[in-house]
């Protein structure tokens, strides 16, 4: 058996019978010839049936949005890279040259489209149950400890989905004001709400910061609070 | 049997072990009472799956960002209302008093996602295939006459995905001016990409084709064309 396949019993606890299917998985764009793509296209659908059904069994009693950030939290580009840390699966990866030398962001969605692509990889290879037991495997931590409502709450996420409930558009963000020296820079940004023709402004040490604050104020506005 | 059930059986070709579920499925959270939010969540998961196998399978050549726009177009709102309207499902849906007069976006949202309430009904009801074979029967013309690329290109979801490629944050649109007299305005639209310090312009006869001009100029200029 190649080292992959080793890894992938070892790890996924999954044989391959076809081991095209593995290997083509772990194969990023950037290394040519035939890579993960489609394998990951697949996968992301795979886990995000599989995740949200083991939600709604799990919890009999949440609404809809609860369960729509869980799930968005469970599978989101961040919490597959931790899962891929966790087995190691960055070194199993075959990457181009340039990409090797990436880091950071690139570096994250890389593992994590790996990973949906070996979920992909092993429903073809074998079938659902199969690709099941391995997001099983892979979530059992995760979901025996599900976040609380409160810990996903995320006031710009809440202003779009009220938005949207209203059949709004989404909000604008923007940038207004940078102060302060590099490294301790203060920002202000307004969000507005065309349709509703308001606006709030949130100040704050990053960008993500301030548009989380004037996201909240707004929902206070509009009495999504 | 209910009205709903035969309904159900003409329309969908399936027959409820429990009509439970179909009732549910049919109740918009309006209605009060046990609504179909939950089932919708689980629908929209399961509907998401099949047709991204169903593409999988249908377009072996093509690449990863085809199948999801194709997938994108199959499972929004607007062609879930439409393959609704086809069913007549309206006339089966039990809403609240208030949402009766509701009209436009609001109807459109209710008929998809009581859909999307009804797929998820048949596979608590059944199994997956049940869900498949009415995915299945809901699809089959579409799924035959797949749009051809360049019908799918939307610039506005083409520099999303291109900045999101690089690991940038999503461009902001905001309205600039709006000229003219009602029912024959003019809108004009900022695309910024703050990431790029790179602003562009876009004119249109709607705040949407405004805004897709900005993107498909933005998309010229930071060579995504």
């Amino acid at each position: 058996m190649t080292e992959a396949g080793l890894w992938c019993e070892r790890e996924l606890g999954y044989r391959f019978e076809n081991p095209d299917f593995l290997a083509r998985a772990l194969t990023h764009r950037s290394a040519g010839g035939k890579h993960n793509e489609r394998l990951e296209f697949l996968g992301d659908a795979i886990l995000g049936f599989a995740i949200a059904e083991a939600l709604h069994q799990a919890l009999p009693e949440a609404d809809e949005g609860h369960l729509s950030r869980l799930r968005a939290s469970l599978v989101r580009g961040e919490t597959l890279a931790e899962l891929a840390n966790d087995l190691s699966l960055g070194q199993q990866i075959k990457l181009g040259s340039g990409e090797l030398k990436s880091g950071g962001f690139r570096r994250e969605s890389i593992l994590a489209d790996a990973l949906e692509a070996l979920i992909g990889a092993v429903y073809l290879d074998g079938d659902l149950p199969a690709a099941r037991a391995l997001i099983q495997r892979l979530y059992e931590g995760r979901l025996k400890n599900l976040p609380p409502p409160e810990q996903l709450k995320d006031p710009k996420t809440r202003l779009q989905e009220l938005l949207q409930g209203r059949g709004l558009p989404t909000p604008d963000y923007e940038m207004e004001l940078v102060e302060g020296e590099k490294h301790k820079q203060t920002f202000t940004v307004a969000c507005r709400v065309p349709a509703l023709d308001t606006h709030t402004r949130g100040r704050g040490s990053s960008r993500r910061r301030a548009e989380q604050g004037a996201a909240r104020k707004m929902l206070a506005e509009i009495g999504g609070d």
